[in-house]
């Protein structure tokens, strides 16, 4: 959080809460199952996103996606071209979507037509965390080219998500980080009750696991 | 940013920069060079640090760092570990060091010791940008990790900064970047006014012509 006094940033995240509980009803009012997918810059994300709407696509389910940044559209770029239907979220400043900047674009998208909505935070591993988007789950995505100490530097985040994914499992012994290191950090701070799914979205392993934990 | 109204966020910059300018002229009146390396998680400013210190220990400069995180002391372990005096710094749920929270760690440390203070932020491409620590330099690392789309992503902490480092060059071929992409976004939005460093700490490359860039 920034430094700000402690009243206003209590009605910042109040209202950030009532604009995110408008968006889940809003979300279950068209059967929309929506994720928000946090994380920090080049953990993988986008990458994660494409690969796992491509799945679900192949099982008949339609998905929209949201590509929050605090500028440009490289993001939406990639998941268009990769043919998935996205919403551009530019921030601005702004270090993290909240859950008006979400409300905004929801009336933009034909909510009949989705199936499951992926949101894709700005890439940061602490602000968002405060920031509930009103979706039924949200995820965090770390990588191993992040080393290891992640969790014990960062438990808000993952303590505030209901999932975790440690992308790039492919090349950890090339930046030397030992996974298990990671998981063990995380089933400790978690007390084992929330999965951790080892992945890579380049190679595709670890996909199906996500799904199923996602309970798509 | 977070989102907090115009008067209120414009007051906190304003304070922060006014405790910044104290911090300048503090470190003046010892004679201490101070740097501020900014970047995401796992960009590798820890290692960088601990490698351009032990540099500069050998040329007989003083070195001390102050190790910044949210919460925990692994960065500052490490630091020690490899002999550079460090003072942890956790800002609690703050993604950013601030000016004061500098403040208070420099009036911990005897600078009449110290030539050079080398500062590492918390691991966030966004925040640190809009908050000045009073240092000399203000440096931005980033990895190949990361993927080729930073400096378009982000470029608020790059004109922010007066240096880049694009570490892990070593790894690029690995995670499928090419480095030179990242340097033209780089030299297309500094005008070519700024220097950015191929840089790998773990393999040592690039490490003197960091040195060089920050005059020491």
């Amino acid at each position: 959080m920034h430094n700000v006094t402690v009243g206003m940033e209590f009605d910042v995240l109040k209202e950030n809460n009532n604009i995110a509980n408008e968006n889940y009803e809003m979300l279950k009012d068209h059967k929309v199952v929506a994720i928000d997918f946090m994380g920090s810059i080049g953990a993988g994300k986008t990458a994660l996103i494409i690969k796992l709407a491509e799945k679900l696509r192949a099982k008949g389910l339609r998905v929209h996606a949201i590509a929050g940044d605090v500028t440009g559209a490289d993001d939406m770029t990639r998941m268009v071209d990769s043919g998935l239907t996205t919403t551009n979220c530019n921030t601005g400043k702004e270090c993290h979507l909240d859950a008006n900047m979400v409300h905004r674009c929801l009336h933009g998208i034909d909510l009949d037509s989705v199936d499951v909505l992926f949101i894709e935070n700005v890439g940061n591993l602490v602000c968002p965390a405060d920031f509930p988007l009103g979706t039924d789950m949200r995820v965090v995505v770390i990588s191993t080219t992040e080393g290891d100490d992640m969790v014990r530097k960062h438990p808000d985040i993952f303590i505030h998500s209901d999932l975790a994914i440690l992308n790039k499992v492919d090349i950890a012994d090339a930046v030397d980080v030992d996974p298990q290191i990671i998981v063990n950090d995380y089933r400790k701070l978690t007390g084992g009750r929330k999965d951790i799914v080892l992945c890579s979205a380049k190679k595709g392993i670890g996909l199906d696991e996500v799904i199923s934990c996602l309970g798509l």
